[in-house]
């Protein structure tokens, strides 16, 4: 089941994988799901986001228990994000068939579509419509870099874009959604554990942060008439990681844009991305305060103009409390509970629904990479603390 | 004169011109150039490497007085850096032709082909090959943004591409090229002088930096786990920033590039390149040397792997001592000498024939913008000084 999804959407220069949002890779990956649905016995639909469904019993029966990911990837992302909470579903749904395990609950297994947003920009687009946290109206403007829009591009896939919006009849049904996803850091390698589960995701925002100078010629300007913006982003990348360090948050300049970005020029424009996250509002609020403070600083002394806008930020999602002591006490009580700082389905659904996670370890805490790991132990490990879950929940 | 050229090449939104080598906007502005030419009864020319020529004269003569500069600029490029030496060598031949002058050796003006190189990526590439600097071979390898090689933009554009090379022949009958521009500094606004005479130009060269890294979540990985090449990349422009300062030279990181440049990825590498230029050349090596060894110090505490390649370099060029003297003598002795971060025709040039440049104030010392500026009162003196400066020479 695992090899045949290895090789979808795989560039064979970087080995990582660029699974983007309704194209052809994107195509592969749903065929595969359908494939694994119907090869079970499942029945297989896809609602009007384009999320694809498989299930057992019937849904309308409601109180339903849904477990699943995503198939889509980052530009070369790694083999787990995603693909390891699906595969992980069909083969605990096989687990539990060996153990003759009966369902008192419908059982659906799900793979949600756009979660990366590699291409339109916007992460969990398909549970963010599903729950009505995007609108039709804000999904139709979204453009990939070939300004492709959203809806175009899913109409080329197949699938009818005039239908998108919220679903809350769907979600009526659903009595608990459980996500297993390979951890994104290294806590459960530092505690020795192989699965964890999910307290709360870390509030976390995107600003942008435009710096204003002026373009003048290296060569010939004294430095001392330079109004160069490239220095106040410098001295503001290295204040994000100094007051993330601070405060035991994290604080990232990962993406970038010059103007005129010659060889031989002093630029104009320096816009620079900072993400940044922490375990709570009041400290994430330092942080930026912080950084934003220091660039304000370094550019007023330098005559650089800065302004700083805030792109997105999504308050800390605490996953139910019942649902999580549940998982527990199925797993035995000694599982450790962690927070994270990534963005999932299961976070956009939490609003909606009972929501949990389950993470497997990750000995390198690398993602978004093609170096992402998880041991095959810990896969087996997690797809067995899943069915556990399952059975727990949905054959009582 | 100057209102024909002015619209050619604009962008409407920026205002600054976009006149690169064998576009459409190149071609109005050579024929511009014949046109100016021909309405003065001047024998055009074009060259083997498509440099234009207009005479006074015959030259096989020999020993002949050239002026020009280019016509091509930079991405949103200023209107003096360039069309100011070309015009300026126009309006001096009126001004000397109002005057009587009686020419005893024959006059070129002339116009360079791509001396920005903001389409191939190589400055002076219409000197560099008339004076054997640049290879044939080499030529036929530059290629633009798109793909297209210099020989088929030639082609395109109605020149013929086999028969560019070295012009000795042209050279030799050649005793002296004199370039008026636009001064790309703030020298002679600061020492109230409109009109300026080079000495050199700085050493100067390009290196590029490569900070590879190790591409991970930004939201999920530990500052502790990180190798994030963008810190490196921070720390090492405000190096350059610190060693340029304390040297008295100039060190600019204008262009960069970054992958995967997403918002919530740690880059796995920063390419970020480095202009440097100083008074001589011990200077410009110490400058060098103390922000290669910064950022090697920062990558290796980081864990960040670092290449540095010297993409170019051109040593000091010391205009003609003799030329430079006769045109101080000619404009009465009292003009600023002064030296230039800033490369030319006429410093490609000075290693075959005596060569001397002529700076026009620039009270901004703005260039490579289109608030690049020259007053209309220093512009006539510009022009006026070098009709003095081809009459001293040239009729005698």
């Amino acid at each position: 089941m695992w090899a045949e999804l290895q090789e979808i959407g795989r560039h064979p220069d970087t080995r990582g994988y660029r699974r983007y949002a309704w194209t052809g890779a994107d195509a592969d990956c749903r065929t595969w799901f359908q494939e694994q649905a119907e090869a079970r016995g499942l029945t297989y639909e896809t609602d009007r986001n384009g999320n694809q469904w498989a299930w057992l019993g019937d849904p309308a029966q409601g109180d339903a228990v849904v477990t699943g990911s995503h198939l889509d990837s980052v530009p070369d992302g790694g083999a787990f994000d995603g693909p390891l909470g699906v595969v992980s579903a069909f083969a605990a749904l096989d687990e539990l068939r060996r153990r003759g395990a009966e369902f008192t609950r419908p059982l659906a297994l799900t793979n949600f579509g756009d979660e990366e947003g590699a291409r339109f920009g916007l992460a969990c687009v398909g549970s963010r419509l599903t729950a009505g946290q995007l609108t039709k109206d804000k999904a139709y403007e979204l453009r990939d870099a070939d300004g492709i829009t959203l809806p175009a591009a899913m109409e080329a896939a197949g699938y009818d874009p005039a239908a998108i919006g919220p679903d809350p009849e769907r979600l009526a049904r659903i009595g608990a959604f459980v996500e297993l996803h390979v951890e994104q850091g290294r806590a459960l390698d530092l505690s020795g554990d192989a699965v964890g589960i999910a307290s709360a995701i870390w509030p976390h925002g995107r600003w942008r942060y435009d710096f204003h100078g002026e373009a003048n010629h290296a060569g010939t300007t004294r430095l001392v008439d330079r109004r160069d913006p490239m220095l106040t982003y410098a001295e503001t990348v290295l204040a994000a990681r100094r007051e993330a360090e601070l405060a035991g948050a994290v604080a990232t300049f990962g993406k970038i844009s010059v103007e005129p970005n010659g060889v031989n020029a002093i630029p104009s424009l320096v816009r620079g991305w900072l993400d940044s996250r922490a375990a709570d509002q009041a400290t994430l609020d330092t942080v930026t305060a912080g950084i934003e403070a220091a660039a304000r600083d370094h550019a007023q002394r330098h005559g650089v103009d800065l302004t700083v806008v805030r792109e997105s930020f999504t308050p800390v999602i605490e996953f139910e409390h019942a649902l999580r002591d549940e998982l527990n006490k199925i797993l035995g009580g000694a599982v450790p509970v962690l927070g994270t700082g990534a963005g999932h389905d299961a976070g956009i659904l939490s609003g909606s629904i009972p929501t949990a996670m389950l993470f497997v370890r990750n000995p390198t805490g690398v993602s978004h990479s093609p170096a992402e790991f998880a041991a095959e132990d810990d896969c087996v490990a997690g797809v067995l603390a899943l069915a556990d879950v399952l059975e727990g929940l949905a054959c009582r």
